[in-house]
């Protein structure tokens, strides 16, 4: 299993850039787009835990638009082989002052494309 | 690409569990040995973001074995091929009340076993 090849690390770093874009513009169709759909689906967000393709698409839709956007910092992508993937981040938004937030991913490669298939998102004081 | 096949969950579900049972235990050399070494490895704690197998090292031997005891539930592992998985599980603990804790682990099984790649523990209200 090769760690880390650069065609691979190209795929996953285009796809993470395209969700992170999709975040800060709140493309709901895009961010979507970016999991998997699939029961097996999870994101456990900043104050919500959700499980299932459906719950995830459903809290998308009904997000507020204001204040997603966001910078990151210390990104990590790593792949594992051709198909897996995890994608770690710190980031920060103007309306959360004194804390940090971090996004970890866990990306598979599809004959679909490169999905989420689970996500986490926390802040932490910092 | 086979999803969940029962063969690999298996496997998945006792290092898994082994894991689980070392984090109630404080047993650090089993933390430690459940943990990719390697400095990809990350984990982004409650309170803590750490970058490297070495500073997870690190918080392991110096964190306080007090209050560790937890219990865990609508725990999901799903395998993706015989090498690649997500293990996230909520948790709760009596120092945590009116809490749930969410714990998401990407596993790779490597020529040593199954190791953790990723993690991220977090705490919202209920």
């Amino acid at each position: 299993m090769t760690i880390n090849d650069p065609a691979v690390i190209a795929e996953v770093e285009a796809a993470f850039m395209a969700y992170e874009k999709a975040l800060n513009e709140n493309d709901v169709a895009m961010l979507d787009a970016s999991f998997k759909d699939a029961p097996e689906t999870i994101r456990y967000g900043m104050g919500e835990n959700l499980y299932g393709f459906g719950e995830i698409a459903a809290f998308r839709s009904a997000r507020s638009p204001v204040g997603l956007l966001r910078t990151i910092e210390r990104t990590v992508i790593t792949t594992y082989g051709d198909a897996f993937a995890t994608a770690n981040t710190l980031f920060r938004r103007e309306s959360m002052a004194g804390k940090v937030g971090r996004q970890s991913q866990t990306w598979v490669k599809f004959p679909e494309g490169w999905r989420v298939v689970a996500a986490h998102v926390s802040a932490i004081a910092e």
